[in-house]
């Protein structure tokens, strides 16, 4: 498809749209590495991406074009001068807006913060641009990422890729459509019950919830303190890796940040021969994560089950104390840690949230402290029980979401505030805070993505990255949902449908 | 006094009852060592001392006289065959009855459990068991540890011994009057708003808050998880020194507990010739520690702070942020932990527990999560500018009680309530979690004890212990407090006065 020894040909490389928008960042580094394609090339075609679908699809609050130009000149000059930062280098990638980037505004998708600026960027921001990523933009989300739909009462919905009449999940959704549509190789979520991980399955792309203290929250907005976490939204699971692995590891600036050394985690995602699961045993607990799953979904996830035994796999089925429990403990902690967040906001311009969100908070005020002190306590019994599982099997896989993406519109703001629990089995494992993978599985008869969860043990992002690179690269589905696919003409298509 | 070379003459050795009273620990220890004592003189020494104050006192729950002179009889016979288990071998312990002890009820002042029995030792008790103490009983305490003065509902008050009419303080009330009375060589208490620093001030003992974690909870029946401290109370620092290095160390039991390595705390307090506080700067926090004081607690504590001038100290004013909001914070966690505790207990039969303790937990139950929330998070920032203040001083001095103890029946259930933070400058000890000692430094014209607390950097238990230590020693009053002052008469006389 490309010939080889491209030295940036004036008039650009050879490589058309259609096949920039068909490679992962892996393989995009290896062609900027090998000069066949320049970062402002690579730059200009992601921003072209972005002004012929964004009017549709609402993905971005903010377009940095000149700050992301002028960095992909700076970067290929770099290049130029024989200087390569790694896999990043020159990488256009999108960020959630609730992440703080020096002297812009951040808004948290809400109107309250639509005029502050940030005096210095957040810690996971300083590594992308030391790591030679090109910051495209700010993408949209959720209100204050306080709800799973991306349904923004400010900066309008962002809409599903693969069917613009459905949310594309949140409250990373912006993010997750943006990588989905190729406006973006790569995107930074936050997930406090499943922010990144169910939008990823919705709009077909894998998410990563790393280990909680994994990765720095400093610059980042909270949602809820105990609960947060920031990971990588890819269109592979080795490109994940390879953000991870710029993005983990200490930080003085988050105390609750771990000194855990980071591993390779790009390099030690590889081919693992024919049977690339073998001797792995996947754990499945039926109760709850199983349970009320849209037919299609569990078809599809009966599916990819079958296919890790046909990589070797042993499915092994395990149970876990504590589930309904901790179902409520998870919904106390971040309705009582997300009011407190907002205390003083909330009391002195309620008029400027958005009525789900209200309705959210106003739970969350009421909520007595001894509950939120119980629910610690569920949570350090349901973290030892379900550690317990892991002498048992390498990694518990589990489905992501319970139910297709629902239409933009389509749930009043009372159901909205609990929608994650209804569309996704993701929120449990905040409480947890092991590690977490979304990785496409499936389709359903409307063509929209289905996601399975893989999680690992406290800090095993590399073991579980590789399983989950096995059974992704043994899957037709990364190819299936590649952003070629997504296109003006479809996405108008479906709209006029309405 | 002591004719040196005795070996347990029949009849009893030659040391009156006086100069039994006379000793501490260190004291004690030695003479049992060189066999001068036997572990069985002593331990019906102090169960007669016991059998003829505590009719008036009130300071046991339960006196455990049987199985006291069982383990003085073994431990005398292990002396006798050459074992010597270290300074606590054979040496009258009490215990404050929050602690489980393998087969004994344990009550926690209250009705609710006064039918449980409990099938395993504490940590603590376990590891004075096997250090050589004899527990002699189990002392009585606020109910539930929750306040300050010790008036018992169901048990009766105990009573100060430098003046019946008053409380010991709380909520280690009995504990403090036991190891003031010569009842026991040293006790064990609890601390989560001062429940062992405020009655060892106000018994004029020296009471030993350890660094939070430093010494296990395992088998505490808990208070206030975050805040609660077990620790030693004695007459002397020396002694709460020996005491400590058994009490403190790891415990797989206790999830909170340091693995940090004990120190050999007695060893280490050590005479330091003349000027033995030379070139130590002593903080002194003036806003809120100094505020609200009665006039002859604030001579006594100048006089104290004039003391160690004398003796090298170096006096440095230090001021603190967060003061007020540290407070609010202290007693938001104690109140919403507290109940969290007592949840079901109170639910099912809250006729069960006294006034000021039910209405305690009614204001628990009420604090909205979000406050408790951005409690722990002010703790926090607390927590970080206290620490900055040990770049300027080794130590911090302030005052343990505020006021002198008030009558028994004095005061109101509604005000018991908050007794503490009227009574002591005790609480925000237990927010910082850093080490605190309080040692006599004074007494009111009414003959009535004055403490000085000691803080300490986290686990600088050593130093501070040395600090205190020489204070002690320059100063009268260890030897003024000591139990032979306390005699029946002089508190029939004093209750006669009423």
């Amino acid at each position: 498809m490309l010939s080889p020894g491209r030295r940036w040909p004036k008039g650009g490389s050879r490589v058309t749209n259609e096949e920039l928008l068909s490679l992962d960042i892996d393989g995009l580094a290896t062609l900027i590495r090998l000069r066949e394609l320049s970062p402002v090339e690579v730059t200009e075609t992601v921003l072209g991406r972005i002004a012929e679908l964004d009017p549709v699809l609402n993905v971005f609050i903010a377009v940095t074009a000149e700050s992301a130009l002028a960095a992909a000149r700076r970067l290929e000059a770099e290049l130029r001068s024989g200087k390569y930062r790694g896999p990043l280098h020159g990488v256009p990638i999108a960020l959630k807006d609730i992440f703080t980037v020096k002297g812009e505004v951040i808004t948290a998708g809400s109107k309250i913060l639509a005029e502050w600026r940030a005096d210095e960027d957040a810690t996971v921001v300083k590594r992308l641009k030391e790591a030679g990523a090109v910051l495209v933009g700010r993408t949209n989300l959720h209100e204050f990422a306080m709800g799973a739909t991306t349904e923004n009462p400010h900066y309008g919905p962002t809409r599903n890729p693969w069917d613009p009449r459905r949310i594309p999940g949140g409250s990373s959704g912006g993010s997750a459509a943006a990588v989905a549509a190729g406006m973006g190789y790569g995107a930074l979520g936050t997930d406090t019950g499943g922010s990144i991980r169910l939008p990823a399955a919705l709009c077909g792309i894998v998410g990563l919830k790393p280990t909680y203290g994994r990765v720095s929250r400093k610059g980042l907005l909270p949602l809820s303190w105990s609960l947060d976490h920031v990971g990588p939204m890819t269109r592979t699971v080795k490109d994940a890796a390879y953000l991870l692995e710029v993005l983990a590891g200490a930080d003085d600036g988050d105390p609750s940040c771990s000194r855990r050394p980071v591993e390779p985690y790009g390099a030690l995602v590889e081919p693992m021969g024919d049977r690339p699961l073998k001797g792995v045993r996947l754990g499945v607990v039926r109760e709850y994560f199983f349970e009320d799953l849209d037919d299609e979904i569990r078809r599809a996830v009966d599916r990819a089950l079958a296919v890790s035994e046909d990589l070797g796999a042993e499915i092994v089925e395990v149970t876990v104390p504590w589930i309904d429990e901790a179902a409520v403990a998870q919904r106390a902690i971040s309705q009582v840690e997300g009011f407190a967040v907002h205390e003083r906001w909330f009391r002195s311009q309620p008029e400027l949230y958005g009525e789900d969100v209200r309705i959210r908070l106003e739970i969350g005020e009421k909520i007595p402290g001894y509950q939120y002190v119980q629910a610690q306590r569920i949570r350090r019994m349901f973290q030892k029980a379900f550690l317990k599982v892991f002498d048992r099997c390498d990694a518990v896989v589990a489905p992501t979401n319970a139910r297709p993406p629902c239409g933009i519109g389509e749930v009043g703001p009372e159901e909205t505030v609990n929608n994650i629990f209804r569309l996704g089995r993701t929120p449990l494992f905040n409480l947890l805070g092991f590690p977490v993978l979304s990785v496409p599985c499936g389709k359903t008869s409307e063509g929209l993505p289905v996601g399975l969860q893989w999680v690992g043990r406290p800090f095993g992002e590399a073991s579980l990255l590789g399983f989950a690179h096995a059974y992704e690269q043994a899957t037709p589905w990364h190819r299936e949902f590649a952003p070629r696919a997504v296109t003006p003409e479809c996405l108008y298509d479906s709209l006029g449908d309405r």
